[in-house]
């Protein structure tokens, strides 16, 4: 392998070795190596940091655009790492010729999308590139929170901890794909694309373990790095997993399997048993948590493995996303 | 004006309008509003945060090569601001079929860079879109700084003060051109791009009123942000300006002004009339600011405007870059 490929971009096992094997090995240090969503600086008071490029394609779609996604996506890196986001750099690359309209669209969705989640955006940077050497605008957000307590992690993992997922998968990932190709599905599907800061903190307590938000990958591709960061096994049941009727629809149509669909408002929480029910409680009593479940949980046997449970009690393997799924989802 | 042109992009007089017009506009907030190369957050530990996404054609060049750039660029913001660079952020967008020997050159590079300078590189991200999306590889460093003391700013500025500048302009600027075009000088240019936190530590004393890294848009442009924010004026001595001898050479035969030239290992301090000959000295005891000159006074009259004197005594004015001189120079 010589050349980038876009399975490099998948957030899949590629993503994964371009890591480790080009950006791990010359840049490795103690920050670095945390590997979770936010990295955890000290200091006398502790801070996060995370950062991520935008590059989705449209970048309008249902339930959101480009500016959304680059707010949303760094508050929420900050958040599942138990932090409490505040500040976020915003820098734009533009491509020659992008309409200024649209531009002042996305900056405008940027500003009522910070000014919900409670976050200032602090400082930015713009460039622009001749036509034909970007697609029309990418966005790179980096994010400071504060952490109070804490940072939770895969290291807090344990064997019988519960998992559970916010809401429904896959609804960001099929939207995206219907807005690329034209598709109409009988029920509309709409990005989850939201800030996810209050929710967690509505229901972030003793007990919480790890908080993943399953973006690029899916569900399928972030519980895998969870169990082999944890070394312990998850058991999923299939028929547990929530599901929009419209993205259940797009999936038997296309033949997608929704675990390895991106999400951009739903959080992945691993829970003690004693602590699960009242995290249950508290997401689904908040808005974006109304469809919350309890997905499966956390095993001692088999380290490293998701396994998947089917209504008919057999049991498949769920691996890391392979190749490239949906290029661009964010 | 409806769509972005690539003067949207040069760091003059356009770049200003559209942050202004679009971003400034929306975004507006405290921190955003300090308008500084780096900004100040508030906290129990002060901090400075910066944001640069690096876009340069060609990738490698005489000097040093797109990810150097990433990390002195960054750290140069937040040295200018008066801050202790400590932290980057690393997101990187490749473009499908990049040679992935390019990339591990670029991290490489970013390593040495990072290491030389004593910051870490504590998060990341990787993206990648289609062939023809993107031009080969874009990055963005987002950088954390700690803020010992006071933050100089042109604030600080008063009439009567000295303009000084580390060593030659415009070295950056006409290395890039002569990459892209294939030009030979008899004297070769190599770019000055290099980290200026050291070389800043060791002059920064009480006197130091504001500094500024002159990139895109040069000392030109860079002086003009600096004449209206203090509401004062600039008086540069034209014989005074540092070139090497491949830079004025280029200059003559191009028709380029040096004080439009982009530099990315040179700092521009105003400093009081009392600490000039000190800071001066410091300077120049520095590897990087052997040739370090003062260039200037800031005066009272015709605030906001920058003036150059002709070695025949003439003046005229310097206005900010209009147009774009060099696309993606960093």
């Amino acid at each position: 392998m010589e050349r980038i490929i876009m399975a490099h971009g998948s957030g899949g096992r590629l993503s994964h070795q371009l890591v480790q094997e080009i950006f791990q090995r010359h840049l490795s240090n103690d920050f670095l190596n945390q590997m979770n969503d936010a990295t955890c600086l000290p200091g006398s008071e502790k801070l996060a940091i995370t950062t991520d490029s935008f590059v989705v394609s449209p970048i309008f779609f249902r339930g959101g655009d480009i500016g959304k996604l680059a707010v949303c996506g760094t508050i929420n890196d900050l958040a599942v790492a138990g932090a409490q986001p505040r500040y976020l750099s915003l820098a734009v690359i533009l491509e020659e010729g992008f309409p200024i309209d649209d531009l002042e669209r996305i900056v405008m969705s940027i500003a009522v999308t910070s000014r919900q989640a409670g976050v200032a955006i602090v400082c930015g940077d713009t460039k622009v590139v001749e036509r034909g050497s970007a697609d029309k605008i990418f966005i790179n957000t980096t994010g400071i929170g504060s952490v109070q307590e804490r940072l939770v992690g895969p290291h807090c993992i344990k064997p019988g901890d519960y998992v559970l997922i916010s809401g429904t998968l896959g609804d960001h990932g099929i939207s995206i794909l219907a807005d690329r190709e034209g598709l109409e599905f009988e029920t509309p599907v709409i990005s989850d694309c939201a800030p996810l800061n209050h929710l967690i903190d509505s229901f972030y307590m003793p007990g919480v373990h790890c908080m993943r938000d399953p973006t690029r990958g899916g569900v399928g591709t972030t519980l895998n790095e969870l169990a082999r960061q944890a070394q312990v096994s998850i058991l999923l049941e299939e028929e547990k997993l929530p599901l929009n009727p419209g993205v259940a629809g797009a999936c038997g149509m296309l033949g997608l399997d929704p675990l390895y669909l991106a999400n951009e408002g739903k959080v992945l929480v691993i829970v003690s048993p004693e602590a699960a029910e009242r995290v249950l409680t508290q997401m689904r009593a908040h808005p974006l948590g109304k469809e919350a479940a309890v997905i499966g949980r956390v095993e001692e046997a088999d380290p490293g493995l998701v396994l998947l449970e089917t209504p008919l009690g057999g049991k498949r393997i769920v691996g890391m996303l392979e190749g490239e799924h949906l290029p661009r989802i964010c």
